[in-house]
């Protein structure tokens, strides 16, 4: 039984108000599998152009990522996203976009692949991500999706049909009033639990998480930095500690989730601290378990009813 | 011993996205007594005009709220502001501010708050909250301060004098980048807590609020509600939640002012739910302690380090 991501591997320019990245590699399925790797062996889908480092992939194949579905398109070039944030970092404003190997990817689920048992949907075309679960023989035990404002744009139905399929939804607070045309985030949750996931995950960046199910709603704050210094991946990196800790614990209850989401934002909360990937490969054991500490004391408190 | 609240009592003419209110009785000394009153009895500080209902005095009055050191100043009017919210409830625009009785505002402390121990400082003038300070005789076991980014406008140098003199400060998010000139919120504490202050509590809306001393940091959420209906007062009723609780536990520790920032929340979340005082004067125990219970299972979660 494993872990399957799907998403896309890219290279990314990126500029902040502290500074401006090189084409850095980048990616939700790169992200999620640095970060869920952490957790859990990893088999991968995605495509990359003959421009993608094999030393990239390598680093991957040593943590225990399978790339045995990642399409290499020797002749193609990899995807590049480019962008600028604004000074609150939760803004940003896309700079270039070039598609490139990502306008036709057809993925194709490897015979290894059928023994998935979770499935993590990265921000990708919606019909790409119905196409992998479509070609799942067995229906995993926990299907979650991310996916961004662009599709809502540009395939809104696509997202739609992809949506009924799977059991988490994760997205950010204006996709979750653009998806549901509500500005409640509580009743958006609500209105998106109707499109067919059973859970919803709002982000809101460093705002922290909120995690609906049925009546039940979770928090989880984002840690106060002292510094954000490249937002991008970290809702991949996120969604990559989340399913991680689900698929090594294999208990999608909703107590489980609410742990898994902590642990997300942990991850996130050293996403953020360099360009790119980088603070991803380096973190410790260590350190993260320092950090989830801090997130236990950040909102522990004590209220005695009488 | 004693609580005293210094702050506006008024009226308020408000417009949300989803409707307008008449002129309503307002005031950030209204709505921290309303709510402290909960918890422990008061000891007003304020000012109206001879327009100011005497049914109002009257209903605070068989609250505990004691009105010896509120000014009534028969030939002049209350103090009027009207605002407009935006969709987000996060950002107003004023529309009309009508000092009057207000303008020469001298506060007197009553002989009989003198025994005061917790002390407020609602939104009010600088140097009139340091006047109260400076009257009291001995000085306060805790002084909380509540300010805005206007006084920061007009009377900064005045703002920073009474800071000095405080224990805790109380502002938004934008006041306390506005304050330190630092857009993280870590660093703009640590600031802040440089300029007098030891306690630093942020408030961010429907984000919910942090508590910063020495290298200590709290994140208390907020509730996430179906609707926001009139956000007006909901800082104010914190302030109350929050002093209420202190001054009736007299027990100023990081921990009880955890839960005091809770109890705060709480308040603030019923505030929002009606125009004006409104819903603050009809709450009831019971409905308090179903919030608190929801706040309790809002951030409760299981980390097992190993």
């Amino acid at each position: 039984m494993s872990l399957v991501v799907v998403g896309s591997m890219a290279f990314d320019a990126i500029e902040t108000p502290f500074g401006k990245s090189d084409k850095i590699i980048g990616g939700a399925g790169t992200y999620i599998a640095w970060c869920a790797s952490n957790y859990t062996p990893v088999k991968q889908i995605s495509v990359v152009g003959g421009d993608f480092p094999q030393s990239e992939l390598d680093d991957l194949a040593a943590r225990n990522v399978n790339l045995e579905g990642v399409q290499i398109k020797k002749d193609e070039k990899t995807f590049f996203w480019s962008g600028r944030y604004h000074m609150d970092m939760n803004s940003r404003d896309t700079l270039d976009t070039q598609l490139n190997v990502l306008e036709n990817f057809q993925p194709v689920v490897p015979e290894s692949y059928q023994d998935c048992e979770f499935l993590m949907l990265g921000n990708l075309v919606p019909a790409v991500q119905r196409s992998v679960i479509e070609q799942l023989r067995t229906r995993p035990k926990l299907i979650v999706m991310d996916t961004m404002n662009f599709w809502m744009e540009i395939a809104m139905d696509e997202l739609k049909k992809t949506l009924a399929m799977v059991d988490v939804l994760m997205v950010n607070d204006s996709e979750a009033r653009q998806l549901s045309g509500d500005y409640s985030l509580v009743r958006a949750a609500a209105t998106i639990m109707k499109m067919g996931p059973k859970y919803v995950i709002i982000k809101k960046g460093e705002h922290g998480a909120l995690l609906f199910h049925a009546d039940k709603v979770f928090f989880a704050p984002a840690l106060p930095l002292e510094e954000v210094f490249d937002p991008t991946g970290a809702g991949d990196t996120f969604a990559g500690g989340f399913i991680g800790h689900l698929a090594k614990t294999k208990d999608i209850s909703f107590e489980n989730m609410k742990t898994a989401i902590i642990i997300g934002s942990a991850m996130a909360s050293f996403c953020v601290e360099k360009f790119g990937t980088q603070r991803l490969k380096e973190v410790t054991k260590q350190e993260v378990d320092q950090r989830l500490s801090e997130f236990v004391q950040l909102v522990n408190f004590d209220i005695t009813l009488n």
